[in-house]
């Protein structure tokens, strides 16, 4: 089944009650449509969100440290009491060293949280890949927030980054993003070899968001 | 009025559940022994206690970045939204670049938060006096967590960091922390010319947080 | 007397061999002009460099870590047995923790370097002084190869770095950059009261950089 | 042919003159004893080594970026023109992001610097393998400097990591290294299946370095 996961970022559409209002539109779209719409808000949101909505919550990052001394960090076990489902891991806007992407991975996982580390071209895929998380999300960051989906713009960097992850570790989901706004895109990814598309702009600074959801989510039907 | 912030860090014994409980309990001695309680627990945790409990509620550090793509930020204004009232900025677990605390205090003031920017010497006391937030909280990273506290151990790093904040931004308050969990800790912390105290493991670690805090309030009524 | 920096970056014209004819042409239209001109060359490139010329070399940065086990660190150590007289901090393009630029000033001065901090606002210009380097050099870094001076676009953020060390720290130097190519550039930087200027593009990207010093350094004869 | 790579980090007996000394006992014993010895002092003694030595220099850090405006960041082509033969990357003690590793292995390579990427355990060994560096070298960080050897310690993390390699990119070398002294750690850390061993206090600390690494060159004989 396709998985949409729709970023919230830091835009002023998709902070505080924005938030919250943005997520039930997501879970009334899922539910019509019968698709999957994973929510990533701003940590500070999340509490609120998934105590008012049925789909999955998702963190924007997550710290691979446990319990302890770590002010400011973001711990997997402080998500999962805010009732989060899942996290994104190494976005291009808040990249991680190779060894914190692995320890955010294994104390996501410790606490049930399901993780999907976003790369930047296939070498990185491949890296990510080899570390098992349940997703890998391959995003080119020139294409990110630029309106040009990346299915059209560099399908080889996902049919790449599919061929590299069923070589390394096939358990592992692909996704990607960058650019994909509407319906088409989202097909042409899936037709690439994706399992679904994370996406942002292109539905948050939407004049519609509903409506730009309800575009997309065409993508995955035909 | 004599301030005490307790720092949540990651600790079990302060996360989810366990930090709404203790906030109720900072609440509690808060309103018995008058004093001023301030809870920073971490993000994912604030919304809970800022909306069961009406003792001011910190997040443990803040992004410099506004409204935009900064996917796994912690921006001031969902803070805000969340509940909190302010933030503590550089931590020594968690410290910034200069140009990054600026940013945070900058952001913080915008949406509404009060500041706390740690330091870990008077040298970084007076460089982080200098960008003028509500407060500095010095820290002497060896003693954090040490059970040795400052007031005893350094008592220079207070005197010096107190003479420093009045010579290059009085209005600035100065705090102090690192091994504090007595009453005498904290009446040595004022006595020293600081306005209160931030504390952490000396309370949470406590077999009894709230006896622990009762013990350490006494120390601002003598 | 006025000082020039001219800090090499990691242009291909200032890189390796090319590093090391810049660094001559430079002390040429020192002793020609008598004017201080510094070099700030990459690192692997400051010993054969400090071989060649008598002119003062700086680093671009330098950790603030001692002997020990810091693989891949840039300790003050080596820059000074391999011929380096001073070092940049905190340059726009390699900013530091605070807390790492007071330990950076204190293990150069250690080693017998001299201590330029960068900073890109008069706030930050108060941070940086009151840690006490020997200057502070303030970019605003919209500006940074820009090829629009900031002694032009943005004289206030000058002056008030000058007013600020003034009352701050008197004894440390203010130097300003950032689009700063012509001898009038450098002029109007001195007459706002700074002490002299870094500059990197304008004169290492020119057709003829002989040239370009000449037409800047006029700027401090009259 | 065993490699021996001696990492100089920043101690002050591999310093300036020391590290040059140092540099040409490697060279004498590696002549004498017939091993590869590759020494990787830092940066700023990289010339001076590289012009008196014949046997390989190593960086202990490259920075992924190129020629153009990175203040302080350490470029490929700059260690290159210092006469480096290749450079360690993402050591434990200088980690980097995941797109970074693979931004400095492309740097190195464009330049035509050999590349030794460090991992901490077998997943990461597996993602950097999966990025193809000429080798990956993996050191458990709570190994390193202990005088313990990994090859006693942990043979598991040698074993697993030479077999994740030989099935992600069997064409990438594995070295391993952390609490490697003596010929007997160097023998059993081949008979792992490793390639070499990456090396540093056990050599420098030693009363008699040349005497110590005469005893670990045995290692590679029997």
């Amino acid at each position: 089944m396709t998985i949409i996961v729709l970023n919230f970022k830091t835009y002023r559409e998709s902070t505080g009650l924005e938030a919250l209002r943005l997520a039930e539109i997501c879970e009334d779209v899922s539910k019509e449509y019968s698709v999957q719409i994973w929510v990533a808000p701003q940590v500070a949101d999340i509490y609120a969100i998934s105590h008012a909505v049925k789909i999955p919550v998702f963190a924007q990052h997550v710290d691979g440290v446990g319990y302890g001394g770590y002010t400011g960090h973001i711990t997997a076990a402080s998500l999962k009491a805010a009732g989060a489902s899942g996290t994104l891991i190494n976005h291009s806007e808040r990249r991680l060293k190779l060894a914190d992407i692995d320890a955010s991975i294994a104390a996501a996982r410790l606490a049930g949280l399901k993780t999907i580390v976003c790369t930047n071209n296939v070498a990185t895929t491949r890296g990510a890949a080899a570390l098992e998380p349940d997703y890998v999300a391959v995003e080119p960051p020139e294409l990110i927030g630029s309106g040009i989906p990346v299915s059209k713009a560099n399908p080889d960097v996902i049919r790449g980054s599919v061929a590299a992850v069923k070589d390394i570790a096939p358990a592992v989901g692909v996704l990607c993003g960058a650019g994909i706004t509407h319906g088409e895109d989202l097909r042409s990814a899936l037709e690439l070899g994706s399992a679904g598309v994370l996406l942002a702009s292109g539905i948050i600074k939407a004049k519609d968001p509903r409506a730009a959801l309800v575009d997309l989510v065409a993508g995955a039907k035909k």
